[in-house]
């Protein structure tokens, strides 16, 4: 059994608790959070509020906000344990190099009010060292069917990706919200075609999936949008992504 | 029975086809198509390629690209028969009106290559008359469960709002997928989260389920994006849409 504690009580490491608590090869020892009744739901496990009370355990998983994550690093009372940070965005450098660093990111975008399928969530490793890789692996193998390998500089730009696909396609999709909203149609009439949207791609490449005024240079229907769209925002996004769509398809 | 004829061959046209062949109340009658071989698979339709040869039906489909509609609809030999385009872009008043005027748009992404559940896809529904409703209304149940009375002005904003959430996010997709191929990630981490972020807003409203550096105000992850991001274009689109996200959170 591998003994990990998590310190966090945000989406991700509630997240995390959940399904480690029982998961196999795994023993879930303690959660830290500076507020107890923050994780006051999940009475089976210990939580501690003091760096103090800490026990000593294989893995400790910082699950905290990027800016509190050296911090909490340095507070780890112990030396030469394996400690490791859940963020797509922070090098696997900020860690205190009293301890052994690691990263374990699972990327996905969490909800306190949704579950999620761990199973399905791709979770990206990086360790200093082939043997603390292998203590990783084994416990994100025991929560994810989906294990990769990823240095911090993929990290990163596996980071930015996820902001286009995930950040800026949601605001797309509220931007469609706003429009349906103000000329009085259900928005419940763009679900399928967003669905549709996203499973397109699971069997053809984006590229391929490409669709629209745009990608097939219907000028009129593009101008006759751009007159529609009288917010100057949504015009400008409009415009961008346009020519975007236009030059990809002249790059080919 | 409702007699229908439909015109046209391209990706619309097939999937109503293959649809309207089976569907009950409905008999399909004849396809129009000017080159013969773009359908040669439908062996059991009969296919014409001569507006002379179109026989008299209840309801006439044109499913032709938007410039081909006023044309096609010229050319329809009868008068005073329903006459309706698939298009979500062009107005009702693009037919000719020798002939009752109506639309019949399926808001959905259709491909050649991938087969849809036309129970699932939303029609959109416009006529001149409640009697000419009730005809369309009659077909559009027998294929889907989601039928829906949506005017011009409606159906232009519809489908702005569905190059939002459809053509751009695909194309955001394909940023993404590009990323991933120049730093050797596989693309295939995004996907289960490409996958939740869609069906995130089937519960939630997408304001609600915004998250990322934007709207949380991430001021050092935001620049270090933009400045991984060389691309002059992508830097433009990161720019825009965190602008974007950033002045809605202000707007609460």
């Amino acid at each position: 059994m591998i003994k990990v504690s998590i310190i966090g009580a945000g989406n991700v490491a509630q997240h995390l608790i959940t399904v480690l608590k029982t998961a196999e090869n795994i023993e879930l020892i303690q959660v830290f959070a500076r507020n107890k009744n923050s994780l006051s739901t999940l009475d089976t496990i210990t939580i501690v509020s003091s760096f103090d009370d800490l026990e000593e355990v294989d893995v400790y998983i910082i699950a905290v906000t990027d800016n509190a994550i050296a911090t909490v690093a340095n507070q780890i009372p112990f030396t030469n344990k394996l400690v490791v940070h859940t963020s797509g965005s922070v090098a696997i450098t900020e860690l205190n190099s009293k301890n052994r660093k690691g990263v374990f990111y699972p990327l996905q975008t969490f909800s306190k009010s949704k579950e999620v399928n761990f199973k399905e969530i791709p979770i990206c490793l990086e360790t200093e060292t082939e043997a603390d890789y292998a203590v990783l692996e084994t416990i994100a193998k025991s929560i994810s069917d989906k294990v990769y390998k990823i240095d911090s500089q993929q990290r990163k730009a596996l980071h930015v990706a996820a902001v286009f696909v995930n950040n800026f396609v949601n605001h797309l999709y509220q931007i469609g919200n706003e429009i349906c909203t103000e000329n009085n149609i259900p928005f419940e009439i763009l679900k399928p075609l967003i669905l549709e949207t996203a499973q397109k791609i699971m069997t053809l490449s984006p590229k391929e999936a490409q669709t629209g005024p745009g990608k097939r240079l219907d000028l009129m229907t593009l101008s006759s949008h751009l007159d529609f769209l009288e917010d100057k925002n949504r015009n400008k996004i409009y415009d961008i992504l346009t020519n975007s769509i236009i030059e990809n398809g002249n790059k080919l």
